[in-house]
């Protein structure tokens, strides 16, 4: 057992090179005691063990700096610099997160959780040593499946005019999380079966040197390689093959489940707490479109599950031509998505909501200016999605709600979602954003709202005081309501906006005649947000408001309930306020 | 004369080839007619006239669909497209943008005025004709320099999995406004030197079809190569080397500053109306700090004059390694000047605010969750900055006063500028941004504010009304207080905030005692700017809040003092609101 004596790098350079397969393969034990007991990404962390253990005998961390990109493959680097115990001890599984973390470590250097970045933050690296006369290593490693987004392919680029050390290892395991898309895939694929010598390198293209690993498990000749370009004097890529999911046969065969997951039994891979699965609002409508609407098409990148096309599913719709996933490359997807609009097609494209994040001004610039009727769905924004500060979405209304000609669409149930879904890919005049909240429930009644009016609606008529609540969050507000009637006698007045790009100003100049409070709640941060709105239109009146919502903050591995309870916003909360107010 | 007789493309197809010379003769005569007395962008146009003259011969727009990368290179294209007389005959100058515009033509198929978008579009614009089952060719046209840009590479490397027509034309001027930056250009340098011969061929390596043409200004060979690819069924690269500035040799000579101008005599190029030059703190702030900290560096991403760093100037802080154009690659500097931060030196980056809206995810994730003390200038923002819907930025705000970690300044001077360059340039804490408004002025007194307490000031102690005014308009609010003092002999507050990405909160407290209305005013959209956050402040108050910005719309054409002047703000309206209320 080498892996109990490794506390850092320095560890690992005792050992012979013969000694580091073993090394490798106590790491990779870890890996698997952890993941298969609390899930995490499994195929990208069981790929890169022997070039992870190679790489940390041969450079010397911190002095030499090397950058995860996603850092969702950094867990047998954790392993091997000092944190071990959070992968062996179940006690101590909590101590470390799934990305790179300065905090945690001096072996991480940003934290990190979208794809495609590693080589333009270790350019930067690389840079600040220059400026500070320094000469040690720097490293990117990125994924095959994050080259193709637009921020990685201008830093290859640059890094092809850069002209000092740089190393980048492009960990090729011939899959993004689903199967890779675009044409450099293609000569990847020629680079892996020439043994890196085909014709029309992308890479030396792009002005790089060049050096290919068949196998990326064999730890001696990753040694080998890695001291070749140890303190090189210029960029260079290091093309290495593995194989994502590496040791554990069922992941090795079934690349896409097997990229990120909850615990399953080691034995078979079966789940230990099988999915029941569930509705998928989102899937059944884009089906409907896509099976009624010959014309219609749904783009993603990279993230076909998040729309419930998975795999088998989603291979019909390709065929048919209604189905395109363009790999990580959000902003190609977006102007794609006006394109198509323009020339005749209902195009709908949907990703995750920090994802959009990479699409700002080609929503602004090629959607919106150009007032391109097509379909946004912005999954999973708010407190409700994802909480890890590297993947929280908490200010999606600033970015959106200001944009001109877009209509940002806020439901507060799945059959509202289906009644704007139905409006927004129907309509041929605006483009429109549809909020997809995680917290999104069925109601039982069905929709039948006219969208193309943009007004408010009234969930609940009363008095003096009126909750206006942003989408998944009315369910809140009318148990609030039916709350304050109990303890107070009062019927307050409940607001769903259902549209978040503006406001319904006859609605809230209506108010003013017996209400004289108005309170906002949001699952987004406060400032910037939709209640402000409220706020300023209320300015010059003598009406109160309230605005809730999120601090302005990174907020991470938190709870939506207890989070948005933090800032005020549950249905105890919130009651004993108004409750308080109408005393 | 032919272009007397052109109206469309119709009428060009009546002409033999050998005749096409000279039409594009014609249509440069036209092209510099109008480029001399009003200006415009010269040398783009001056290389496509050949290109944009043969491609209507051979494509039949706009049934078959050309998307214009950038669009500042559309000129011809519009003089042969029924708009000649806005390039003939100086009456109708302003009957065209200098952007393609569907307003206008059929011909156009987009608004566009940020580079690298124009593959996607067409991408799109391809599926949406494939939806409908049409054939119609689809063209993209993009210059050189556009090709580093993320939104195309993502788009350049979709384009090699999509298997039906699409033609690329690459414009190939070897120059972007300024030099191109990037290793992809010495490959095309290669291309060119070798008739597209040469091996790692870029777009092979993408997984296109690839062809050369060397002389991009021989209109026989360029439509028998239009004529090669009409139709084709798979996507195509056309790399075409044409001049930047072809026609005027002064323009060819000096490409960088020939990219765009104001008027000029057609003899000698020499400026109808000579520059008189001015002050620029921003250049000279930039100077200092990297003659005094060498640590230090500026980035910027293909617009160095937008920092001053003309010709003659940048190469010696290049030599230094402490300046980096990295080419149209805004996101990849924006993670650079993050990585620099980290690793101990002192980046700056600034681009104009349009631009910026490119990385915001850049800004977000790689900058600010890493909380890297980086500095970034946000140039022209708000109504002072450009005034075309292609480029203005009147949402800056929104964008980054909420992101966490970031401080957002808004300068009221030059001093101010040039205090708070030097304070977001020495703390090592947090990445700050500078709003760079267009209409900042000198005050003749300089600044000592210690900016790393943030509050805000009060430039103006008085009582009854606060005016809240955002950066380059605390001018306009001092002379509206003196005038308010003159007509009603009260003396008003006006205060300055400093930084916009959170509130004074002391303070917005203490006017409560001896204040009944806060107006707020700024230069870009009130919908979630910053007079909103006040207006939410004071919502529990009996404070009275009047928050006046800019409606939100695609703003164009417009003049800043008369947009805002339209907006209530301007010294005669506020002073008329303020005086009516003290009445």
């Amino acid at each position: 057992m080498y892996l109990e004596k490794i506390n850092g790098p320095a560890d690992i350079k005792g050992l012979e090179v013969s000694q580091l397969q073993t090394l490798a393969d106590e790491t990779r034990s870890a890996l698997i005691n952890k993941i298969s007991k609390a899930g995490g990404h499994q195929g990208p962390n069981l790929g890169v063990v022997e070039l992870t253990v190679a790489f940390h005998y041969v450079f010397d961390s911190p002095n030499d700096k090397i950058v995860f990109d996603v850092s969702h493959q950094c867990y047998p680097h954790k392993i091997l610099t000092g944190r071990k115990e959070a992968y062996l001890d179940e006690a101590h599984f909590g101590d470390v997160t799934g990305y790179t973390n300065p905090k945690e470590s001096e072996h991480d250097m940003f934290i990190v959780g979208h794809t495609s970045t590693s080589v333009s933050l270790a350019l930067g690296l690389a840079k600040g040593r220059d400026l500070n006369g320094r000469r040690e290593n720097i490293i990117a490693l990125i994924g095959d499946g994050s080259l193709s987004g637009g921020e990685a392919l201008e830093a290859l680029d640059y890094a092809g005019e850069y002209d000092k050390n740089l190393i980048i290892i492009v960990n090729d395991n011939d899959q993004s999380i689903a199967e890779n898309h675009g044409g450099l895939y293609k000569t990847l694929k020629k680079l892996r079966e020439t043994n890196g010598a085909c014709e029309d390198n992308l890479f030396r293209g792009m002005g790089l040197d060049y050096r290919y690993l068949e196998d990326g498990h064999d730890t001696a000749k990753l040694v080998e390689l890695f001291e070749s370009v140890k303190d090189i004097d210029h960029p260079v890529v290091l093309h290495i093959h593995t194989i994502k999911g590496k040791g554990l046969p069922y992941a090795e065969k079934d690349r896409e489940s097997w990229h990120a997951g909850g615990p399953f039994h080691v034995e078979d891979g079966s789940p230990l707490y099988p999915n029941e699965g569930g509705e998928s609002v989102v899937f059944d409508c884009l089906k409907e479109l896509l099976d009624t609407n010959e014309k219609a098409i749904v783009l993603n990148a990279a993230t076909p599950m998040g729309l419930g096309f998975v795999k088998g599913v989603r291979e019909e719709y390709v065929n048919r031509g209604q189905f395109i996933d363009v790999g990580i490359a959000e902003e190609n997807a977006v102007a794609m998505t006006s394109g198509i609009a323009k020339n005749g097609g209902t195009p709908v494209f949907g990703t995750f909501a920090p994802f959009f994040q990479r699409t700002y001004d080609q929503m602004s610039h090629d959607v919106c200016l150009n007032d391109s009727p097509a379909t946004f769905l912005i999954l999973s924004p708010g407190a409700y999605g994802m909480n890890s500060n590297t993947h929280i979405a908490l200010c999606d209304i600033q970015m959106f709600a200001h944009i001109p000609n877009l209509i940002y669409l806020a439901p507060a149930s799945n059959e509202e979602f289906k009644q704007m879904f139905r409006y927004a890919t129907t309509q041929k005049k605006h483009p429109v954003a549809i909020r997809v909240v995680d917290n999104l429930r069925s109601t039982g009644v069905a929709d039948d709202t006219d969208y193309s009016v943009l007004k408010n609606k009234v969930e609940r008529k009363g008095s003096k005081v009126a909750l206006v609540a942003v989408g998944g969050l009315v369910p809140m507000a009318l148990e609030v309501a039916d709350k304050v009637m109990a303890q107070s006698g009062t019927e307050i007045t409940v607001i769903n906006p259902g549209f978040v790009s503006g406001l319904d100003t006859d609605l809230l100049d209506s108010l003013k005649k017996d209400h004289s409070l108005v309170i906002t709640i949001e699952d987004g941060e406060v400032m910037g947000g939709y209640g402000q709105n409220i706020a300023a239109f209320y300015g010059d009146s003598g009406m109160r408001v309230h605005c809730h919502g999120l601090s302005k903050a990174f907020h991470t591995e938190f709870k939506a309930d207890e989070l948005l309870d933090a800032h005020g916003i549950s249905t105890e909360k919130l009651t004993a306020e108004i409750v308080q107010v109408l005393k």
